[in-house]
């Protein structure tokens, strides 16, 4: 019999606020929900809650699309379920690059068999719709067209409704990735005419990570339908999960739901339709200007230009020779925050400060602020101090 | 703006006694830990977190195998990673089916683009080893073995260490599924040379469902890291995994980790190491002749042999003109009690009686043994009525 060599006691986490890309701060209501008593996935209070969930996310992304679920695992298997089930090996796909999951999305490409063409533009910056257009131009065999609408990495927002646009003007369906904007800044699936988008639970959802709620239109379900090879993933064919999440009374069983987790996404939604979702968008909005007056008034600057500028996923620079993990080490341990360092082209270069959900109140602006002004202080960076919580008070008057 | 059509509240869940096939009953101290506060997935606490979980992974598993890991989804996925990881296109897997789940297995092999070879048992027996020698004779291209160790649709268990013997001696890798033996019955990965294996977090471990712990022998790395093609999904390629939950300060960030789900399942290992794996493989064994000695008073018998009988599954054959969907039904809707329907060749049946992890109790067996009783005689069928209770009763004392 072999036994640990030493013995491990329950988890005790800190509490943290979260402002960097995610997981973000969890609306209390939300881990009040998870901790409620888990029921059967077939058993029928569960099926009138997916009926509920189904509706909620309808509301979240702006769709009348039946096939609108949560698929039972983080943000990139939702964006495995969407190429996965929409391209097949040997297409083309028409991937747009500016920030890290862009490139993830080639990964799925050349994993299918398919053939990716990047359009690239520079972290931070929105997608060129120009670009795409030439693309499509040059590659008249391309099927689909895929693009991040809210850069994690950067922070930038491209022009959802437009890239679609010129995506349909050559035939190709779309997949949009809404990781970090679903509940944060305007998403219209049926509005914009989007295909195929995913999404995640941990940012301005709110919630605890694990899920990825995911929508496909018509003419989307209509191409899985129609393929020509199966779905290379059993778990995530949706061929197979339309049956469990379909209508009617008779589901069918595919896999274990994350029951609890299910919970949690239900609550957040429910939240979100109490606010209301324009109410959400502005909130977000009132509050990132705010910070960006804080940010400001130190003498830091944003990565993305104002216009493409998400307002919950801020890119801020590093001042001149300052330690950045240093700093990010000192908010989390003196001060129990967490925000972003910067990933790929722009690691070392920026720091992450994340105002989604539930996070983005006045009271993380203010805390974010004071605790970054006290530590960029202490280590003799060059920022004016003193100035950025009296600046953010006076954004929010 | 599109709205909801009606207002939807926050989800009371009933409180059910999960005596069914999984999710079974949640330990309190479980749902307690899913509700703590969420910290960030790159968070120098959550990678302590992330150590202890290997190691009390490895201690539920009995392995010192290094890649031993949660899989941030159901146990879908983990079979998926496991089958995506060892298996290439062109590749020859010998599955053994005796139920549900090893045709499961069938269905990942030929999303890869491999060949399966069949080997086929009753449903309710163990895998017969003779039948896997000679498929292997009749298949010497053949790279690895699969079959499931405790078949969730029937209640039988198979001899894994004879299995693995057999694959071995015919240079094979295996791949184990344990989702419903792990915590209740032996699972000895090392002392059985079982080179993958998948589990899930919703049956004898006492969790809710949504992660599915694996586990890798040096071989099995060693074939995942010298493939020849890439892992056909990017969000189950163990190549990446490894980045993250790998040795060593330095994480790599793949995907966002379920924070919450990973409290919940560390808390329920924590558990399972308080208690003992060897008592509780024991309190499995005795609670089930005590579940035994009701159902075979009430005159109702058990499909799978003695020999060969899960303790923590059992399925029990249907009395002669009894709506069984009914029995169910009035067990749900009167006594919030869930047992499971039979799945596939054995739906209609049987009804399966999870004895599962936290649920496996003196009091839940007096329960569905009192309830079943009560149910049964009341729609007159052909049972000895008034004595399962007594019977279990005694077995227990």
């Amino acid at each position: 019999m072999m036994t640990t060599n030493k013995t491990i006691s329950t988890f005790i986490p800190p509490v943290r606020t979260l402002m960097g890309p995610g997981p973000s701060d969890v609306h209390p209501r939300i881990l009040n929900a998870m901790a409620r008593s888990t029921i059967g996935h077939l058993d029928p209070e569960f099926v009138a809650l997916m009926d509920e969930m189904k509706t909620l996310l309808q509301y979240a992304f702006q769709t009348k699309n039946e096939l609108t679920i949560p698929v039972s695992a983080p943000g990139s298997a939702g964006m495995e379920t969407c190429f996965v089930n929409l391209i097949e090996p040997g297409d083309t796909v028409i991937v747009c690059q500016n920030g890290v999951f862009g490139g993830r999305m080639k990964e799925n490409v050349e994993r299918i068999g398919a053939t990716a063409i990047m359009v690239e533009d520079e972290w931070g910056m929105p997608v060129d719709p120009n670009k795409l257009e030439e693309a499509l131009k040059a590659h008249p065999e391309a099927s689909t067209v895929a693009f991040v609408h809210a850069e994690t990495s950067t922070g930038a927002q491209s022009d959802a409704a437009a890239l679609v646009k010129i995506a349909h003007a050559h035939d190709c369906l779309t997949i949009v990735d809404a990781v970090t904007s679903l509940g944060g800044t305007p998403v219209k699936v049926d509005e914009w005419g989007i295909d195929a988008i995913y999404s995640g639970t941990q940012k301005c959802l709110s919630c605890t990570p694990g899920l990825s709620p995911v929508s496909f239109s018509d003419a989307a379900v209509e191409r899985i339908k129609n393929r020509k090879t199966a779905v290379q993933s059993w778990f995530l064919d949706l061929n197979l999960v339309m049956g469990y999440w379909g209508a009617g009374a008779k589901r069918a069983y595919h896999h274990t739901a994350p029951v609890n987790g299910l919970y949690g996404l239900h609550e957040a939604l429910v939240i979100l339709q109490e606010e209301g979702l324009e109410n959400a968008w502005a909130r977000h909005q009132s509050n990132h200007l705010a910070l960006r007056a804080g940010i400001e008034a130190m003498g830091l600057s944003f990565v993305v230009p104002e216009a493409a500028r998400l307002p919950q996923l801020n890119a801020v620079t590093i001042p001149d020779g300052v330690d950045e993990a240093a700093v990010r080490g000192r908010l989390l341990n003196d001060f129990n925050l967490e925000i972003g360092a910067g990933l790929g082209a722009l690691a070392g270069k920026v720091w992450r400060i994340g105002l989604m959900g539930h996070a983005s109140n006045a009271k993380n602006i203010m805390f974010c602020l004071g605790t970054l002004d006290t530590v960029l202080t202490d280590m003799g960076a060059p920022i004016k101090n003193g100035v950025a919580v009296a600046a953010a008070q006076a954004a929010m008057s």
